[in-house]
């Protein structure tokens, strides 16, 4: 039999590959694969689901991962990918795969993380399943959530000439992952030694506890904007910006000097000798809202604090940043290399 | 720090101590933790939530079972807790975790069961994640469906004098597993020897691709009968049992020569010098559904072939199995251990 190995395919060749053969028949059904959350017609609203799978080994490590952070932080993702469908979480379901070395204590940090998210973003825990792991702490949440039918944000409706914004700083959780790993290569060679975490408790923050941005959304709803398209930032700017230009068939101009990095962020890439522009646009792990509006509707948002314009969508379908320099550089996607997914 | 073992709590006891720590505060939510699926109100109707993941190593065996019916399987038994609500199931999300030494042609063979049990079952997959994993297969699935309001079926509401019914016979998973692991053996030992499934396909089939029974829930519908409350038999007639009589605070009578058990599982069970009885009360991994009807709706309902009455419910707390010997038995939960939940 024929045999083709996982990594020729990559991770999106391979969403491509089973979506293609799958088609929603019940009238219900909006929305499938495709977007940060399904959709579902339940009558007056659409309810959204989403469902993420973190791995240990994959996408965290225990050694530098405080159970209760990662706890929340299962939670925030979900949530944050109900909000870039501009809908509100109220439900999610917890399935953890536990192996015999966690004790009953390290369980209760980890949904005592869980159930701080759970009332930090009002929603309720209302199922799962536990189950024994042969390899390590697995778990995946799915959340539900609604949205009124004419509020809904997919990720092709941005138009040329609208306002491309992002929430929040950019990279932040990207050296927060980089200086982590350097510490734990310090502790591995000498045990004796204490991490170095000073002033950078920001950018490791930012990495372990991320916040999904139901701020901005329910801004949003009471100066009644609806962005024409989101997403929400897990894989990098550039991945998701792409995601957005290719569905909605246009291109985008980002600017460089409008990229919104904190401080800490250039002096720590200064420091670990890498570039804070490429972090910002590939790190990944940054859980900020990614969102166009028309103009008119720019204006309605633009004192937000939280609301900080990079760019705008154009006809031309070219995805490009302008460079601080003058010139203009492609935006390419990473593919299927990823930090931390 | 203190370190309790995880074991000394069992799978119930964690699940309860999960549970204790959170409220739904939601108007929305309508039943959390506790049930076969969790409810949610969209206005006309309630939705279903229902997620179960399944480990390799823990769940399933790939040495003797086909990625095609395992696909099947994770997507039917999800649709199977959605029945046990008396619902029926709409979509569904599939989240799985990869070894690099899964081909392309294996995750192929994965979702064709997935896809033929969307279409046997008529349900969307609309979402799902993918991912590594460095310890071998994971498969999430969360199913969500629908029910009218005034059809729910919850554990809780078995009254006295209430039949008690299941949908088909018992314990043929159970040997089906005890064939497979015995023929794994034999092949250990000796690689050159054929598996000897002659006459045992029905057993074997019954484990490696149960049905959800949705089938009887159309027929319920249709004849206007609503359970008073009910099940889907994952871990086993006597825990299902259990949980039904707890949460309706009531006891039941069980007739041993009204539990339905083939004859090819009898003959199987005389081969192994096992109790049929025994396996058709803990084996597990029946998925029929067991369910209370009140005495007016069976004589409705009790010409269709696959409700079969074997007891009815007590107000006595008690929950016992009449012998055929004449005497009786107590019949309790097998707790922690499980078969192959």
């Amino acid at each position: 039999m024929e045999r083709t190995e996982l990594n020729t395919l990559g991770e999106f060749g391979l969403i491509n590959r089973i979506s293609s053969k799958f088609i929603a028949t019940n009238p219900e059904t909006i929305k499938g694969i495709g977007d940060d959350a399904a959709v579902i017609d339940v009558g007056d609203k659409y309810m959204l689901i989403s469902t993420d799978m973190l791995m240990e080994g994959i996408h965290f490590d225990l050694s530098y991962t405080p159970l209760r952070h990662l706890g929340y932080k299962a939670v925030a993702v979900n949530i944050s990918d109900i909000a870039a469908m501009n809908g509100i979480a109220k439900q999610i379901t917890v399935s953890i795969g536990l192996s015999n070395r966690m004790s009953v204590e390290a369980i209760d940090e980890l949904y005592e993380g869980i159930r701080f998210a759970c009332e930090s973003y009002n929603v309720d825990l209302v199922g799962g399943d536990t189950t024994a792991s042969r390899s390590g702490l697995v778990i995946s949440v799915t959340a539900t959530g609604f949205v009124d039918k004419d509020k809904i944000s997919y990720r092709n409706g941005a138009k040329p000439n609208d306002i491309l914004c992002v929430t929040g700083d950019l990279a932040a959780a990207y050296f927060g992952l980089q200086i982590l790993e350097r510490e734990k290569q310090v502790f591995l060679a000498n045990p004796n030694m204490q991490p170095e975490l000073t002033d950078k408790e920001y950018l490791v923050g930012k990495l372990l506890k991320p916040e999904a941005r139901t701020d901005i959304i329910h801004e949003l709803h009471e100066l009644d904007v609806v962005p024409t398209s989101m997403i929400d930032i897990s894989d990098g700017l550039a991945s998701e910006l792409l995601h957005i230009c290719s569905q909605s068939g246009v291109g985008a101009m980002v600017f460089e000097d409008k990229l919104p990095i904190e401080d800490i962020t250039m002096l720590t890439a200064t420091e670990f000798n890498l570039s804070p522009i490429t972090a910002a646009l590939n790190g990944g792990e940054d859980y900020q809202l990614l969102f166009t509006v028309k103009q008119a509707d720019f204006d309605k948002i633009k004192n937000l604090s939280d609301v900080l314009p990079i760019g705008y969508i154009t006809q031309n379908p070219e995805v490009e940043l302008a460079l601080k320099s003058g010139g203009k550089a492609e935006i390419k996607a990473q593919g299927w290399v990823h930090l931390n997914n």
